[in-house]
């Protein structure tokens, strides 16, 4: 980057928060994925006006601007895959006001997600999305990937809390979507457009969050398998009951024991699988609901149920389940989580195929997830130094996604699509589908500024290359 | 429409499914809002090929189309106001499938709604939005203006419920958005960004909608009120208590003498607003919040409170409810309609601003409404040959329309856009706001072919015209 356009960015932000120096720029160029990329410059912007004037500066030089919240994406949201400046949007976090008769929080994109739960629920209310990383990650990297977690099942993704947001868009107006009303329909719904778009149509400064009231009580309980197949059976039979658990959670024996290995939970490690249910609501509701998930787990081949019977045994499952994704990761020096979504009618399916998956290429394919939403987490622990075994790893990823789509489902339930899975947007989109979604983005963005390099394949590439 | 293109028309259907008869024309030139266009040929496609046929035609004839469902419109969306072809997608109604599985309908654009409600209930399953027109609209015109009814309160949208469409763009092609899994980042959210589009940006030819387990149990109430703001108060409490019913609902005196003049349903005609309030859910939690409701509807001043002991007395509240706008349809020759929703904490200052507006127009200005979402219904009954009357009426929707946005709402909260309050769009939007989305509509329908005329304002435009 030349010096005169440093100097033009030193006019709009202070020098302190205009980081240069590799060291500085190396702490950039990862996130929670795959791969590396070192950004030109990071800036630390401090409010919306600075943003905008750097958009504006950018489409003057046609850098690229890689907005970044804490980079917990597994897809390679955040890389600056061709360089240009990373905006560390981490310092803007002052706002986060709870409206209790409205029902909502007003918060800045900075804010930690966690920080949203604990205030909300200070107040009696409640925002459900709460992805893995929610202790870490901002609401802005959750709103720009619409992030979920456990809860999807029952309450939706961050899109279903989202109304209205304040944007900076690709080429440096600030505009704001939505509003304070739930019911909203003035022209079409850019909020839901902009949330999940990766960061390709606009910078989020501020959002306006949805919130419902607490629910009264909840009741959770762990179900081990010796059949990973039949955990399966017993999710779909419990949704087709009428119950709408608040969260339906899997973990494999491979899971099981690694984080028995890494943080001992008193799980059972002889179970191929387990799932975790918890369901929530009046007390009497919950009481009748978890009898009968009890039940049909029962019906569906489990050998043991345990219902926790007091809110620290609550909390012990659930940090369990929070740590199966540090657990393997020290299982090997390379993780590839993928995301790949069915129907939940077929769960047991995916599952059968992911164990042919495993077999077939003899990989080390562990599985997890939110298998109520049919959205599992199949993940792959190698080593990137294996040249051949990463060629075995690129075949089973584009057979996994193969197998969700044709299973009905997508390549991406939660984590978005990054850098590593564009090249199979199209097996999903058909060439149509993918068309209409590039003229949004050349429509918004003529000079392809904001986070190039994501979610488009590179024309010709038909599959990720891991090596 | 010269007899060459009428051939060419009639090679992709046959011509007892092309409509060029002034008679049969003329029943295409209203909906149930304000104004008349006469279209030039109406069309009954019978699938989505023929769709994309006839759009690619459109396309190369610069023909605008006008897709049309039942046509219960309150804002003008289906008008042919171009004339050009009016497509009546109410013969695209043979799939109404429910999985139950799954927890989906998988529906044709021409189906009624109530026939979903129906079907999805007899699968125990429950499909939430109930837009007032549900025994005569079309699911079709239901997700192009994001209907919703009474139960967007506690349930949220018609958007909320549609994750997957099949949809012909705007240039001929067929598209699938979205698709079977709840949780779904593949790329941008078309799905969202077509529903609510008022038929602008797409004809949808299929659509998959999500189902929830039907509520073991409801439980409905009637409050009544000798003053019109304090019927406001009581509905901000009772969101405030951290109770969430299913609907709360809204009538004024002259909405309620309206009814009983109408057709008589036993309510009390001497009160100042009467409240309708449902709550859904376990029969334990109902019965606590119901007292609950009937405790706080007291301390808001409430003169009566009578609570349904059995479905007849429910359903005899909820026809009621359903008789207004039929209603007051005979209060005089003339309705206009509005939809001007504010945030529910803005609801008692928008009855205040209302009564205000009566008082300086001197109109016949009635309300009622979905008042738990801040989705106020302000129907002014007038006569469109009363000119001096009806300026007095563009000004004061003008100013319901002001007075909405000022108090952090928005111009339409499930009515849509259509003619009727494009004048107003930038007002609420902003030029840069309102430019993002006419970049989306030129992107994807360069030749202007999709209900041309809608939602966006014509230059130089303020204000709506009725005289």
């Amino acid at each position: 980057m030349g010096p005169e356009i440093i100097r033009e960015i030193e006019k709009i932000i202070p020098s302190e928060r205009v980081l240069l120096d590799i060291a500085d720029r190396y702490s950039y160029s990862f996130d929670a994925s795959f791969g590396q990329y070192l950004p030109d410059i990071v800036i630390q912007p401090h409010n919306k006006e600075e943003i905008s004037q750097l958009v504006k500066l950018a489409n003057k030089y046609l850098i690229p601007i890689y907005p970044r919240g804490a980079a917990t994406s597994l897809s390679g949201g955040p890389l600056p895959v061709k360089g240009g400046m990373v905006l560390d949007m981490s310092r803007l976090n002052r706002k986060l006001v709870i409206d209790r008769e409205n029902l909502l929080a007003i918060v800045s994109p900075g804010v930690i997600t966690a920080d949203i739960h604990k205030k909300a629920e200070e107040a009696g209310l409640f925002y459900p999305p709460d992805p893995s990383s929610s202790q870490v990650a901002t609401i802005g990297g959750n709103l720009l990937e619409n992030s979920s977690g456990p809860r999807g099942l029952k309450y939706g993704t961050t899109k279903e809390y989202v109304i209205g947001l304040e944007v900076v868009t690709p080429l440096g107006d600030i505009i704001r979507t939505g509003g304070k009303t739930v019911k909203n329909v003035t022209g079409y719904d850019l909020t839901r457009l902009i949330v999940g778009s990766e960061g390709t149509l606009g910078i989020v400064t501020e959002a306006i969050l949805r919130l419902i009231p607490k629910p009264q009580a909840r009741k959770t309980m762990l179900a081990y398998f010796n059949d990973f197949v039949d955990s399966g059976h017993a999710i779909t039979k419990i949704l087709a009951s009428g119950i709408l658990p608040s969260a339906m959670e899997l973990m494999d024996n491979a899971c099981i024991r690694a984080v028995e290995a890494y943080r001992p939970s008193r799980l059972s490690v002889e179970a191929a699988a387990v799932i975790i249910i918890e369901v929530d609501g009046h007390p009497a509701a919950i009481e009748e609901e978890i009898l009968k998930c009890k039940e049909l787990c029962g019906t569906a081949g489990a050998i043991e149920v345990k219902v926790a019977q007091n809110e620290a045994e609550r909390e012990s499952i659930w940090n369990a389940r929070k740590m199966v994704s540090p657990a393997i990761t020290r299982m090997g020096p390379t993780k590839i989580s993928e995301d790949a979504t069915v129907p939940r009618s077929q769960i047991p399916a995916m599952m059968q195929r992911l164990n042919h998956i495993r077999e077939k290429y003899q990989l080390n394919l562990v599985v997890f997830g939110h298998a109520g939403d049919g959205n599992l987490h199949p993940n792959i622990i190698t080593d990137k130094r294996n040249i051949p075994e990463m060629k075995r790893v690129e075949d089973a990823v584009s057979e996994i996604f193969e197998s969700a789509v044709e299973l009905g489902g997508t390549l991406s339930g939660e984590h978005g699509i990054g850098i590593l899975k564009s090249p199979y947007m199209e097996m999903e989109l058909g060439e149509a589908g993918l068309l209409m979604m590039q003229k949004i983005k050349e429509a918004w963005d003529p000079n392809q500024i904001l986070n190039p390099g994501k979610i488009f394949p590179t024309p010709g590439q038909t599959k990720v290359a891991l090596t």
